[in-house]
């Protein structure tokens, strides 16, 4: 399925562990949200989700400038599981890489992982502003968890750590490979910089026996939407 | 396989024929991007295709501020049809829009069908950004052609033009399906607006025979991700 039809109550992350008339506050940025841009007031309806307890549908008690108090009241889904995916990824360009962030979660990973290759043009990554990015596409998808974010590691450290039991689909440019298809409940996807990985890089890759080398079509794609077809053949299953 | 370990050769599109030894001109675009952008001379090589004569290799014979000559010299390779698929859907917000159209582009599609529903907050398309836009994707994704931007209509007068003999796959939410998988070599897609289809246009579409209810996927996806997931669920058969 797609898009909601759905219930158009805002719908917001926080921290703090949720149970039934427990109050909790939001933080400065969620009050202004719903004080100023919502123009919501005391009473109001709010929707709250944390990763842990569900979500649940919460009254507005007090809301200011800076600060506003919540009450859960009923909880509306309990917390189910998410599908157990990682994405590993060699940063991009700032755009190409906030969209990786944002589908990656709308297509439910559990983990992002930040991958520095030997074409990678970057050193460092903005966890911060990916958090925040990931917390947004999760309050606008209905998502009840946010991806947790690994720090970034080079592809050797990667390799080296990966759960020998996790495979690990890897699309390896210009090569010509059997489809990318679903590998079972715990599984990862690999995707290179916009300049594909170095002949070392393929070596090492294909010397991982959890690495499984994966075509993603006839077409030379942008790194972004490797990424964003691979997240769709790996769940390609009927009821994944 | 996903991107070039490429020819950085810069490549264009333009509409001219194209056959050895003979000069054909760029636009004024065109002109400044290899004068001012990519400080090309005559003598240096571009790549350009016309999505009819294969892609050639060029020689630039004249460049100026407004007008530049190139020559073409030998034909890299020849033309290859595009997978017959077409994508329907409801236009966006601007940026998730465009979006679509680039990625479309870069997914094969060969023709994108503008389509209005109850629900689609807009009631025109700007099809010279379409275009532009369009055109960038394919000169930057080793495509041979450009996709056809067909005249915007409503879902009705979509529905009764469509060709008989080509199965519409319709992402219509909320609802279980099979995964969307190929439906052979011609066929489209149906992708509705971010407040999905109304109900009378969910009776309208399954009175029609070549439209097939199919899913996404578990997760709840906007829009734009849909039509990206759809494009590779119905493009996923290995050699596709």
């Amino acid at each position: 399925m797609y898009t909601s039809n759905a219930d158009t109550t805002p719908r917001l992350f926080l921290p703090d562990s949720l149970a039934a008339d427990q109050p909790v506050a939001l933080s400065e940025a969620q009050a202004h949200y719903l004080g100023r841009v919502m123009r919501m007031g005391p009473g109001d309806r709010l929707r709250l989700f944390n990763g842990r307890d569900g979500e649940w549908l919460a009254r507005l008690d007090a809301v200011g400038r800076k600060h506003a108090v919540c009450v859960p009241e009923t909880q509306l889904r309990p917390q189910a599981p998410d599908p157990d995916l990682w994405l590993a990824f060699a940063p991009l360009k700032r755009e190409a890489t906030e969209l990786v962030v944002e589908k990656a979660t709308e297509l439910g990973v559990a983990r992002l992982c930040p991958v520095f290759t030997e074409r990678t043009n970057t050193s460092r990554i903005n966890a911060e502003r990916w958090r925040a990015i990931a917390i947004e596409a999760a309050e606008q998808c209905e998502r009840l968890s946010v991806p947790d974010i690994a720090e970034p590691v080079r592809l050797p450290a990667l390799l080296a750590h990966w759960p020998a039991d996790r495979p690990l689909a890897a699309a390896i440019e210009r090569q010509p490979h059997a489809m990318l298809h679903p590998l079972g409940a715990s599984a990862g996807l690999l995707i290179g910089p916009e300049g594909g990985f170095a002949s070392l890089e393929v070596e090492l890759l294909r010397r991982h026996p959890f690495v499984v080398a994966a075509g993603l079509g006839p077409r030379i794609l942008r790194a972004e939407t490797a990424a964003i077809v691979g997240l769709a053949l790996l769940q390609s299953r009927d009821g994944g």
